[in-house]
């Protein structure tokens, strides 16, 4: 009996050993961008680095993406960006979460109307993009 | 009493692996900044992002907040930089380590003395944020 | 024989256990540089900061360092820039690795046989750096 309880209690332990040291479920790759940049290359570039790298990663099991706009880079999220519009709303069909900071949308006195209706938010950009490093995202700026 | 051992070592490799999974006591979240860029924008925004990011963050567990100010940013620390002289100085007093690159300061030819009292230093700024990443700490830019 | 196996068994998951706490072999701290702008302050400053984090770093354990050169920034590889060659070639025989994107090469129709030849190639530089971060390297932009 006491054996078994010991020998229950090293699978027990084996299985948290293991489970340490895996992934979780799903896309085997987590990116988090920040977008903090004003009107001007980092937007374009952003769409560019976004689908590239998504790409790249398909290929090697997958990518969750998130996109973090702040600062002056809330701004692309206007809903009157129809430059952006149409590229934006394929990265949101394609799963790519675009988060805007609450924050930034108060600065700039802007309401979840003024946005893209595909966009979400966060309390605070920075601290989104910190619990995303902290679960074991990448951070790319 | 091969049976006591054999648990003892049980009891020590589980206190182990939940010691992997743990984070270590303090504020739950840490983040350092860079503030590598000349005097500008990106100034006010630090000192504004770092509050933001602090007070979000204070709901959840709290945040350990340290900035490292290297290349052209060095000059945000000298303590000739009255516009901000106050709005670092409660920075410090609310927790935020300010971090000088030595590097930064052989540099420009900047003494202790020229840099604000409240100011910390470390051999190489940006060796400074990568002992923090490996440390488990977010990294913002 | 049984209590062998268990003992074995405990032997393996301390060995497991003390494996996921452990840094792997050869040089303690591992960094991923990103140089994405295109030329300027930022290209003479990448030398400096790689320069001077290993120097740091090599008092400490040492330091395994890349380079991921994308967007406008892989133009500092190109083999015409004159100004950056023999600093760049240093610190590839310094062991630097400096990775051009490949994406970035497509984009501004550039070939091998146009980058210095000591440059290395990724399939995307953003994946790259991805990759680097999730096998526990410190990023810096």
């Amino acid at each position: 009996m006491k054996k078994q309880l010991l020998s229950l209690a090293v699978l027990v332990i084996l299985v948290v050993c293991l489970g340490l040291s895996q992934t979780p479920a799903g896309p085997k790759h987590h990116v988090v961008f920040q977008l903090s940049e004003e009107s001007g290359p980092a937007w374009g570039s952003l769409i560019l680095h976004v689908n590239n790298t998504m790409k790249a990663l398909s290929e090697d099991g997958g990518s969750e993406v998130e996109v973090v706009f702040y600062g002056p880079g809330l701004l692309m999220l206007k809903k009157t960006n129809t430059v952006f519009a149409e590229r934006l709303e394929q990265l949101s069909k394609n799963g790519v979460k675009l988060i805007a900071c609450r924050n930034a949308m108060k600065n700039r006195d802007l309401k979840t109307e003024d946005l893209f209706p595909f966009a979400g938010q966060a309390d605070s950009g920075i601290a989104e993009m910190v619990r995303k490093q902290e679960a074991g995202w990448a951070y790319i700026h």
